[in-house]
């Protein structure tokens, strides 16, 4: 999508061979383009979350697989090194798995195959989001017709083109419903402790989306008062059976969407599903550092500065991920259609998934 | 309750007749009495939220009146400057209703009726407070039964002795019981956009329970996964019916305790009630400076530093309080006792207020 007025992509090659991303780290306060120019560049850039969002992880994997292969390294070392970096992203090992077919080429062509693989994964990550985008904006249509005011759309955390490649999930429907001339506003969700909404707020600025940055509590006030048309997140993990797992705060957003009657969507492309769990309660979830809670990073004086929120003698919990129960997902918007959030929803979609039926 | 070891009020009388009062807005960084010598003082004190809490506002607002009539300055007068500075604070006009009997007294005795009258205004607040602690104790105590750990209490925003004047409202349960010997750890929601958690959190650990700081996000996470037994959250506002206003986000966490089966407790003291009011629908909701959710204080270096989180071009949405409805809510703990939150639950308790039978 569109930074300081050019179409970019969050994750691109340089000219020299190597690997070009948006420090995330450093949004909103400053545009960054990083050089990730080895394997320990790529991990580096995932472990630190310069690079964030299960789909733009998978991508920036893929790179690192391919920048280490291309380096000589061994194809299960560079598999291991970044598969260590994030234990929940789905993502990360599904682009991994993809990677290590390479394992059947001669050593010699391993690196150009290395680097066109990665290349696919991107391009086939930017198909989905765009699909997505198309499947999710008739949802978004039908919701403006007949209103006198834009449509409007509550999101959290940064399921945008910063979190995949282009387009993003989540934001993928609403950019294109921006770009059909469809009004819409977004509310935007601070999303703390990592405050990834204002990555949100800040692509859609760049893209000349109205919106509008709200704490997290405020969402279900909103929506009480019929501010909110919908709601549109992404997801980290999703069950076979339509359960979602995405950033800490969700399934309250959801809770309050079912109490209030706002249709709750969520763009689930099919990497993120994880075909082997049924139940969101069996998924793992991973405990941050208390440093997200205790610290912040903002503006002083034009340089971005950090500040202790927390007393460093407080106790702090950071649970980073929830599941929001298949039962208050509206829908699921896949790259193929969307689905009810169920077993069968996704098997209809998928049926090369979907489990055998049962002997008579 | 304790400060630094020794037992204060939110709100005290110096030797020389002025106001002595914690400032706030530095908390939880900085213990620092002020110093309210006169009407503006107090006014200010209540702006500016050095004072907050809806029964340590009308505290205050009633030693402002105090303050006002011994400085000669008109009865009226004074009560319209303090009623100008909160408009949602249902405390604030309870107390200046209150202390407009002194209009009754000759000129010449109001100044010290009006310090006896808000020094009872203070005793009384801390009167309700010391007894909804005792009747909420029992609900924490029978939850501490047969549980080989500390009963685990959520709660939002700071309804602590700080937002009173001792004891607090859904905190002097939890006081009370840690007072008696019954193992509690608290969950304290950070409660953006003003972080109030942190003066929970800091009052907490100056009495010495056990507390633990989340993102506002994480409460139903942790709701989900059985780590809480119990919410208990104050009001701003209590509706004749027991729908219940108060800091942003209570909605989306009583949302979480009804879906997990968490009992979710109201503290509730009488002046909060608003007789006049059936549906929390019909409360207007204050929305408050962008600036709130724009930038933050914390420390830096040892010294109190603002910086900007969200940058200027962005446009913000501040609602300040939610309601919660009725039926989500497990109990009123009020000081005559613990009721349903409904007409009938309230009514029982508070028969000076029942409506009158319909006619037969």
């Amino acid at each position: 999508m569109k930074v300081e007025g050019s179409w970019r992509r969050a994750i691109e090659l340089g000219p020299d061979g190597a690997v070009i991303v948006l420090d995330q780290t450093a949004l909103p306060h400053r545009v960054r383009w990083l050089r990730l120019a080895d394997l320990g560049d790529a991990a580096r850039a995932i472990r630190d979350m310069i690079v964030r969002g299960a789909p733009l992880i998978g991508a920036t994997a893929a790179h690192g697989v391919a920048l280490a292969v291309r380096a000589g390294i061994d194809l299960d070392d560079a598999c291991r090194t970044l598969a260590a970096t994030r234990p929940t992203a789905v993502n990360l090992r599904w682009a991994l798995t993809a990677m290590r077919v390479l394992a059947e080429l001669p050593a010699a062509d391993r690196g150009d195959a290395a680097l066109a693989l990665a290349a696919r994964i991107c391009d086939d990550e930017v198909a989905r989001c765009e699909a997505i985008g198309r499947h999710g904006v008739a949802l978004l249509e039908a919701l403006a017709r007949g209103r006198g005011r834009p449509v409007r759309v509550l999101t959290h955390c940064n399921a945008g083109w910063l979190a995949t490649v282009d387009w993003g999930t989540a934001l993928a429907p609403i950019y294109r419903a921006h770009e059909a001339g469809v009004p819409i506003e977004v509310w935007v969700d601070e999303t703390r402790p990592r405050n990834q909404g204002l990555l949100t707020a800040w692509e859609l600025a760049q893209h000349g989306v109205p919106h509008t940055v709200i704490a997290d509590n405020a969402g279900g006030h909103l929506m009480q008062h019929g501010q909110v048309d919908a709601c549109i997140v992404g997801t980290d993990r999703t069950t076979s059976g339509g359960d979602v797992c995405n950033k800490i705060g969700t399934y309250l957003k959801a809770l309050a969407a079912h109490d209030t009657g706002v249709p709750f969507y969520v763009a689930a492309p099919s990497p993120s599903i994880d075909w082997t769990i049924a139940r969101g309660g069996d998924i793992p979830i991973e405990e941050r550092a208390a440093a997200e809670v205790r610290r912040i990073a903002g503006v002083r004086d034009g340089a971005v500065t950090e500040i202790d929120l927390v007393p460093a003698t407080t106790r702090v919990a950071n649970p980073a991920f929830d599941v929001t129960p298949a039962r208050l997902v509206t829908a699921l918007i896949t790259e193929r259609g969307t689905c009810a959030a169920s077993r069968d929803g996704l098997a209809a979609l998928f049926p090369e998934h979907a489990p055998p039926p049962e002997p008579a």
